[in-house]
């Protein structure tokens, strides 16, 4: 038995003491050897923001599970999977990296918005297999006893079959004990966009500020997008890829009849 | 003469006071009525950041170009469009948005991290004809001479033909005197990445801290990409859309052995 353990890398955007991220290393560390580097607060809604201009901090902690290495870094979660690979490993690549268990759904437009699916794309960038995983519940105590099993079936689906090069997975599970949930559904990402809004308050010296607010719509009718499956009590699973070139756009713009003599 | 003038956002990542937002004002108020909606400070790298679980504020600003209604956030890039259209604008969607112009280029995998094109892509989601222009030059006193005329073509051809549903353009510009250009060509996003590195340093106390370094390589040897157009003295064009499955993955995950008896 000389074969090493996979090494895996686990990160998330809702913070290194969040209970989403403790299910996710009690699901993975059967499979590995587990690395933990998250951020030290929350990072919701950081997208793929990488730190610049500004110095980041990386500090080993104690996790709360034995046996498991863990950092805690001031920066987004793309720094976090930047500084596990790049500072802490030293250029060696995780064998997976998984990201989550977010505190609420990542599906359809809200995979360009989320540190937790960032995370997985910058693993993708880096050439790792990455999977983010989501539980459509916001709260802190969520029930992740079926997210629990989900990872454990696609972890074990992803070290055995890879995940297609260039591309990671974005999985959401809806809420629910595990007999509740029907099956695993592979998807594309719905069109649903945000209905924005920004609340006014003012501060204590009558000073005006707001909070961005919003309703999620669902502009698809389609039965093969993520959105369906959620609705329909299925996890769904997302394939994501960070070549974001509209390739169906490219003829279009070829018949514009654009000067390209910059100089007249 | 009762017909509109289009409504032009304009928007950055390198804050409302840079060099190279003055210059996309100068080049596309011949267009239209220009409203500025930028962040008070720099935040490049910002990705797709939204402002949750923080307040932001908005500011009239006074820009230095006479009848131009100008706003400072304390926002990200992403949330300057949002504030825009759901707050300055009550819900009202501007006729064409433009981003930048970005002090230093965002070509290739940096589509991802820039706060540039992520506003961009943001107006895309929201259905606003949308570009992102970045000049390969991250000097604060850069020269946008070129960029502006670039700028002004793009800006016509986009007014006149619109933009592909769903896709936003991210224009990125090479150094040199607007003879220098050899001409604009559309492009696919090249397959390069950053080889990261972060640098050390200990603060007066002693405690480490690090700044994220790194170098570009480009991994893509074709032709048609925007790596290949810069390199060769040409304005780059690529199509950017965020629908981000990878669509040809979904055939691969539906041939994994999946047991989706989450409760067994």
């Amino acid at each position: 038995m000389s074969e090493q353990k996979p090494l895996i890398l686990v990160t998330n955007d809702d913070g290194v003491t969040a209970k989403g991220i403790l299910s996710l290393v009690q699901a993975v560390s059967a499979f590995g050897d587990v690395l933990v580097v998250a951020p030290d607060k929350p990072q919701s809604g950081m997208g793929h923001a990488v730190t610049i201009g500004q110095i980041v901090r990386l500090n080993e902690v104690r996790f709360p599970l034995d046996g498991i290495r863990a950092y805690s870094t001031t920066g987004t979660p793309v720094d976090c999977v930047k500084l596990a690979i790049y500072r802490i490993l030293d250029g060696r690549k995780p064998d997976l990296l998984v990201s989550g268990i977010n505190h609420g759904a990542n599906s359809s437009i809200n995979v360009i918005y989320s540190g937790t699916m960032s995370a997985a794309v910058e693993g993708a960038v880096e050439g790792i297999p990455s999977i983010g995983f989501s539980l459509l519940d916001h709260s802190a105590d969520a029930d992740f006893e079926a997210s629990g099993r989900v990872v454990g079936e696609l972890v074990r689906s992803a070290l055995q079959n890879g995940i297609p090069k260039g591309t990671c997975l974005n999985v959401n599970i809806p809420v629910g004990r595990p007999e509740s949930i029907k099956g695993i559904k592979i998807c594309r990402q719905a069109r649903g966009f945000w209905e924005d809004a920004f609340e006014r308050r003012e501060d204590p010296s009558g000073k005006e500020y707001f909070w961005l607010t919003g309703a999620f719509s669902n502009h698809d009718r389609g039965e093969d997008t993520d959105e369906w499956a959620l609705e329909h009590g299925y996890v769904s699973v997302v394939p994501v890829h960070y070549d974001m070139t509209a390739h169906h756009a490219i003829a279009v713009l070829n018949s514009w009849d654009i000067n390209d003599k910059i100089a007249e």
